[in-house]
């Protein structure tokens, strides 16, 4: 099949949902126009604003940052150590490659050492699920680090299969609060850097394919705590919607926001305050963070007690909040905290 | 296990979302109340007023019937010869033999001798999806003949399965309009019965199983035309998240229309008037039960033609149309129109 781009090349990746196929270099002009689209259409940020990319070490975050990059943008990567075992250090090491390659400047955060929270003894220690953890962690860091290091707009990698799980997600229980924060652009807010999601038009085999043809050496296991979550279950579901249906998933994620988000963004406000301890938006006293420190370093309650949250056991609370779905009480930065 | 209600029998039949699991009896009268509950709950009918129950030989659709004859109901059974092979025939036998065992009056309309629209000849004619053709009959003669026997309610046999299937739909694609209007009660308005769904809070194993223990001789297999149709596939995903989260389908059906559906309901009003040729209710000057009549009577087109729809073929346009999807223009009756 020729590239339907060029007409010259043999086509190397077929895009069914927009009908067409490309060969490399036309892909990778395709990819390149959907960032430029989305941050220009979206207003995600300006060519002189220097931007934070929140990098993990996979495919996702590592293409945005690349192609950040290759467009010029004033970037530097952010990874935090979350202390997965196997997981975290091949992760890491992937990010601090791909930086250097670059010259880029790489903020690394590590959880443990820095506030006593490696996931995996975090999830142990107060039987939350981990993607419960990792993301009340990482959506505090995000902001922190942003701040404090005069950065008014942080990225994700998040994908169109990403976005599209977590609307499935919130759209199954009606979380009409989560639909109305669902965006690919939240604005910034006092406390609250702006955040964004550049790649929120690009499926995920097209961040994949991005990535090895621009030879980007990426961590390519899922997460090992992430066995169970829903998302991975809702993504299962709409690959095999999109298969029977090619083009679902855009239109279910952009038919959102053109047409149902408004509905449902129209919610009240919630009053943010400083965090009486760290100085970060919260709508409790104490945000969740701090509160989640609290409960690690706390003695460890005997084995066979009952978890907290009743019958939810940690597949589910791990699925919820994959999924965007229910936060604990008093969650840090609630106006503008729903990452999928 | 034992019946979770009556504690002395063994249950026979496991309901996951309920965590419960009854005993035969047991579950009959589960049954009955989840009617009793939607019909009082939804303020569907009184006690005194005569409901037209469209019935199609399938197991809702008797089930449904069954259960309001059993309760008290003053109803009358309406069936509609589709003049599909192989399958309206047999179906028709089963809703005659079920309304003689009872002594239940039996209202039949034959689309193909009283209309000239059989189903099958109707799709090859027009080039028309057989759902589309199908479901626009019968929403047209499901008000026409509950008006003209003086009935001011029909109820169908919609169950859970089948309406968070049409809700999967509509929302797969955003249809607003589509969105603001499904609901288990439709209102009575100028022209229009009211339209109700008693059996929407039940699961299609449930209405199944309540067939079989009732001894209800309903036809098995599924539509033929139907084969292809996206409204399956829906039920085929949202099975397996059934599977793995018991609830879902009925946590994302009540939690949508408790919390979503108000705010896709404020649409602007439809104008109604009366067809010029039949006098139903339509928003074009001649309705488009009376068109697709026209479009049937018309000389056939030489085949290889160009169908009509643009690259649409019959399967999308039978998925749209079982799911909901974006009628042709002019549609009948628009405002309370959508069936799943």
């Amino acid at each position: 099949m020729r590239c339907t781009r060029c007409r010259g090349q043999e086509a190397c990746l077929e895009i069914r949902r927009h009908n067409a196929a490309y060969c490399e270099d036309c892909f990778l002009g395709f990819f390149r126009d959907q960032v430029t689209r989305a941050i220009e259409h979206d207003k995600m940020f300006r060519r002189d604003e220097p931007v934070l990319v929140a990098v993990s070490g996979g495919k996702d975050s590592l293409a945005l940052w690349d192609v950040l990059l290759e467009m010029g943008y004033d970037t530097a990567g952010f990874y935090i150590g979350l202390s997965i075992p196997g997981y975290s250090e091949p992760s890491r090491e992937k990010c601090e490659v791909f930086a250097e390659a670059r010259g880029a400047r790489l903020i690394t955060v590590d959880l443990e050492e820095e506030y006593g929270l490696g996931i995996a003894d975090t999830a142990q220690r107060t039987a939350r699920a981990p993607c419960s953890a990792c993301g009340l962690s990482k959506r505090y860091l995000f902001n922190k680090v942003a701040m404090d290091n005069g950065y008014r707009v942080i990225a994700t990698g998040h994908n169109l299969d990403d976005e599209a799980a977590t609307l499935f997600g919130n759209v199954l229980r009606w979380q009409t609060g989560y639909l109305g924060r669902q965006a690919p652009v939240l604005p910034e807010e006092e406390g609250l850097v702006k955040k964004v999601k550049p790649l929120y038009r690009l499926a995920e085999r097209e961040t994949a394919a991005y990535a090895v043809l621009r030879g980007i050496d990426y961590i390519v296991d899922e997460c090992p705590m992430s066995r169970g979550a829903k998302s991975l279950l809702y993504k299962d579901l709409l690959n095999q919607l999109e298969a029977a249906s090619p083009g679902s998933k855009q239109s279910f994620l952009l038919g959102f926001l053109d047409k149902a988000r408004p509905l449902f963004h129209e919610q009240e406000e919630v009053e943010l305050h400083p965090c009486e301890r760290c100085g970060q938006p919260t709508t409790t006293p104490i945000c969740a963070f701090c509160r989640l420190r609290d409960e690690v370093s706390r003695p460890r309650r005997p084995r066979g007690g009952r978890r907290r949250g009743g019958r939810s056991g940690p597949r589910e609370s791990a699925a919820a909040a994959a999924s965007g779905g229910p936060p604990p009480a008093g969650l840090v930065i609630p106006l503008t905290s729903v990452e999928s």
